[in-house]
Formats: C-alpha cells, structure tokens, sequence
C-alpha cells in the first residue's frame, strides 16, 4: 500500500484539518464531534441541509458545504459512517429554526445513523426530513445496503436541493426537490482497479489485470458482472443501456450528464468516456442540456467511472444553474 | 495497461471531442489543426493567451480555456509537444489585434515549436510575446529539458496572466505579470506510482513497492532522489524544503499554497499534505492567504503530488481572486 499518510488511523482527522486550512473562507470544522459546517450557519430562515457518511468518497461531502448546497457534512472513518452523535451536533448547529433535511445515502449504516440523530434532533425541538438516495441501477440489496445503493446522483441531489433551500423553499418543498432529482437520476459504474481501505492496507477485492467489474459499487461492492476490459465505448454501452431503460428515458428529454470519476481515472478518459455516452444520448434523441465530468463522488485511488442521467425540467434546470459556492463545485460567486 | 479508451492513438482526438461535447457553453473547438478555443474568442481589444503542450496533464490546458484564464489551449499527442501548424492556427484565432502572450512550460520540443509558430504568426502580423514556465525545483537540465522545468505553476501563472488580460492590460504588461508570476512561484512534486503512456503501453518507469521518486517530473522524468516510502509529513518536509530555500521565502511573506494531485491520488491525500504544508509554512512565518487543492496538472494516472509556493502580493491576489470560467478552475461568474 503506497499512500500519502502518516498514521492510517489519523487520515480523515488530518485530511479534515487540511480541508479546513484550505477553504477556512468557505467553511469552519468542529473537531469534536467532527463535522464540517458552512462558514455563515446558521442561515436565518434557511432551511439546512446536512449530509455525510464514511470519507474516502471525496469531495463528496464537505466538498459540496457552502453558499447554495450542503449547511454541514459529516465525515465517518473511511467507508464507514459516522455514529450518530456528529450528526445529531451538525443538524443542531446548522438549524436556524427553519428545519433540517439529511440527504442520506442507502446503506444500512448511514440510514440507522441519521435515523437516529433525526430523532434525537427531533426531542431537541429540531425538525428533520431525510430523503434516501438508490440511483444506482445495477443491483439491488447487497454488501451494506437492502435496496438499491445511493452512488454519484447525490451530488445532484445536493447541489439541487440546496439551491432550493437557498432560494428559500420550505422544509417540504426542500425535500420534495431532492426525492424529485433522486427519482430522475440513474447511475451505474465500473472498476478498472480496486482500492485500499487505509488501515486495512490490502484491497477491498482483487480483480485480473485484463479484467473489470461492471456494476461496481463505491465501497468496491460486487457489480453485475466481471468481463474482460474492453474498449470504452464497449464499457460506456453497458453502463449506459440498464441507466436508460430504467427510469426509462426516452426520446426527447432533457438530461444532465455526469461522469464521474472513481478518483484515479485520469481527466482524458473521463473525456472519452463523456465522448461516446453524448453519442449513444443523441442517437436516442435525448438531448444532453447540462454536464458534469470529474471526480465528484470517488473510492479513493480506484480506476474507473460512473455515468448518471438526470431527467431534467425547467425548475430543475434552473436550480441547477444557481450560484453555489464550495470547495467542490462553484459557480455564479 | 487497463485503460478506459479506444484505439489508444485517438485518445487525444476522442478526448477533445468530449471536451467540446460537455464544455460547448464555454469553448469551441478545432479539429484539425486541433485546438481549443475560448467561445468568444477573438475577444476584441483584449489581449490573447495561447497555451499548449503534450496531452496527459488534463486539466491543463484546455480545461483552462474561458473567461478571464486562457483564449486557447493546443494539445499535442500524450506526453509530446504539439507541432508549430496548430499552434499557429490558435494563435491566429484568437488574436483580436491586440498581441497574444504564448505560455510556454520549459521543454524542449514545446519551447522551440512554439517559437516556430511565433516566428509565423509575426510573419503574418500578429504580435506574440512569450513566457517561458520553469518553477520545478527539483531539477537543472533533464530528460525534455535545457533548465528547470515547468510543472504545476503553470495553472497560477496562467490565471494571473488571463485576470491581467481580461482587466485590458497592454501585451508588454501582460507578459511582465506572467514573468513576475513564474519568478515567485516555486514547485516539487513525488511520485508513488508511474504512469502508462496510451501508445506505449508500459509504465514509463518502475518503482518498487516500497519505493517513492521525489522530485519527479510531470512525464515521469527522473527527479533528485528515490527513497523509501515515508510518512506525508516527511514527504512533504523533503518538497518544501528547496522550494521554500529556492526563492527565498521568509517570514512575513504571504503566499498562495498549492497542493497539485498527479491524477491518481486521492483527495483525502492531498488533503493531509496540504494540512502538513500549511503548518511548515506556518511554522516558519509564512501566511496562506489563498490556496488551492485537487489535480490540476496531472501525469495521466500517476499517484504522487506537487507543492507549489507563490510568493503575493496586493497585485496578484486581486488577479487571483478576479472572476474566471474555465472547465476547471471557475468563481466569480
């Protein structure tokens, strides 16, 4: 294992530190219990959005805390979530009184944990909604999750809904646009490599070096199906085609199309990867309004992608152009 | 080689085509001769910045094109100089009458194909100036190069010199910010993993398992020393060391630290070493008063990260902090 780490045991705390050092004009970090929060919470009258779950996903999430998308994140140990103490504080400490909604990923541990700082936060008078994020076609119940598991759609999700909350929306409608954007989002990704858990210091799985896993999940969760690498336009067909049929999209929406990084796939395959899946759209008569390509929602070092589609409308659209100011994603400010 | 492309000889066409697919709001894009090029370019009145240089350090430079930073980026083939005929095409392009600067990172194939192009371009009337980036200072002549290299400072000094652009500089004053910018900033990089060159199908060198290269350069060129794997904070005392040395920077000065993943690092890493950095820097005096983390001048897949010291003052940072809408780097618009 060849990492740029000093202690294993010390990565998310040292990392978080970093991030504090770096975007101390974006955000302030509460060390104990951890929790990123942005810099102005709590925003009088705006509704907050907290979110989090094990790191090693970055940016995802305090990379998306600031003007315009997630109040706080709370960040677990690598691939594992936070208890919920953190989490109880964060939605605390960002509440201006207009209530909080949790933008939750679907494994088991992340939803009991926010469940059960949402009821905590709810007997200290704070209200909470949380919506649960399944865009991830490719298997239902698996390695940590019953149901399907929330992968790259909920940058999307975030970055919506917290344009919603900024332009002041109610707790309802806030939560309302979330589950819409998780409704109209699918995703499915693939592993090139696998990826090394810091204190475990092996890989999660091993795969063969003329072999991929398509289906992967984030925490390098078996997929659909082990193949041998292929061309990517081969790859970005067999990702594309169980993302289109299952919402199902068809001729004549408007889409937002991300690729998404794993977090050691270099920029120019990403590019060829985006080449070919705005191909395989336009063919179709899905017409490809807004985009997103990098490393948004990642599992550490590994080699590969995911593609999501986003049905998009005017409202969505809109709340998707609106000024949003992180770490991560920045724009309008 | 596990790679997600096609033909590995289109990767840089095929990428491009991506690129224009996803970025069509803010650039437009040549075939052949291939080049990317601000949407509203030529800008009239405004002084124009040409980049370029081999593919494979994505974002730089392409995803450096747009508002306020770059009128044109010219990729070459991975790791390999693009030739003067493309170089001349943006360059004429983009100039609106008004000159354009060529930034130009020291090595030996980009430094004399640009000067070709320059030559043309004033043979047909268009007045080019050009800065040479050298702020590696790992290194005095290597493979590639006659002097120090050019790494990741590139990405400052092409921000600064485009905000200097886009306020209505004259050309003489728009290379002398460029000059200034490459004379404050200093950079080494460490590499933990090679990296795989497309058409060439093997590493472009090995490494043990245990074994680190600090000082390396950003096509794999050999750095100052190979040592074995150490703690970040060792690592990043051994990077910051000659760069702080190099200038001198002191006490009192106030800098913008970059911490620069080489494509395959992930981003809690270059967030424990930009923690560590911070603390050195703080340690001797030295105030960040802006920074920036994440891959912005890469080495394909590459595991590894550079450090980069920019010495400010009011003039920069106000170039700095100016608006700017690239692909990759964009706020204020």
């Amino acid at each position: 294992m060849k990492k740029l780490i000093n202690d294993p045991k010390n990565v998310v705390d040292e990392a978080v530190a970093g991030f504090e050092a770096a975007h101390g004009d974006i955000v302030t970090v509460s060390h104990d219990p951890i929790y990123i929060a942005r810099k102005d919470a709590p925003v009088a009258g705006k509704v907050a959005i907290v979110s989090g779950g094990g790191s090693g996903h970055e940016p995802l999430h305090g990379g998306f805390v600031g003007y315009g998308m997630l109040d706080a994140a709370v960040p677990g140990p690598v691939f594992t979530s936070p208890t919920p103490d953190p989490i109880l504080a964060a939605t605390k400490a960002v509440d201006s009184g207009a209530g909080v909604l949790h933008i939750v990923k679907n494994y088991t541990g992340d939803v009991l944990n926010f469940e059960t700082a949402a009821d905590l936060a709810a007997a200290d008078g704070v209200e909470v909604r949380t919506v649960v994020i399944d865009d991830d076609v490719a298997v239902k119940d698996s390695l940590y999750t019953a149901g399907r598991r929330g992968v790259a759609g909920t940058v999307l999700v975030e970055k919506i809904a917290g344009a919603a909350a900024e332009r002041g929306d109610d707790l309802d409608a806030v939560a309302a646009v979330a589950e819409k954007v998780n409704g109209q989002v699918r995703t499915m990704g693939v592993a090139l490599t696998p990826c090394v858990v810091p204190h475990a210091g092996e890989p999660s799985f091993t795969l063969a070096d003329d072999e991929i896993e398509i289906g992967i999940g984030i925490h390098g969760e078996p997929g659909r199906e082990r193949i041998k690498l292929a061309p990517a336009d081969e790859i970005v067909d067999r990702l594309l085609k169980p993302v289109l049929e299952d919402l199902p999209f068809a001729s004549g929406d408007k889409v937002l199309l991300l690729v998404n990084g794993m977090g050691g796939t270099p920029q120019v395959e990403l590019y060829v990867v985006f080449r070919h899946a705005a191909e395989v759209l336009a063919g179709k008569g899905i017409e490809v309004t807004r985009s997103l390509v990098g490393n948004y929602v990642t599992s550490l070092e590994m080699q590969g992608v995911s593609i999501s589609v986003l049905k998009l409308d005017d409202e969505l659209t809109e709340l998707w152009d609106a000024p949003v100011q992180t770490a991560a994603l920045r724009w309008g400010r």
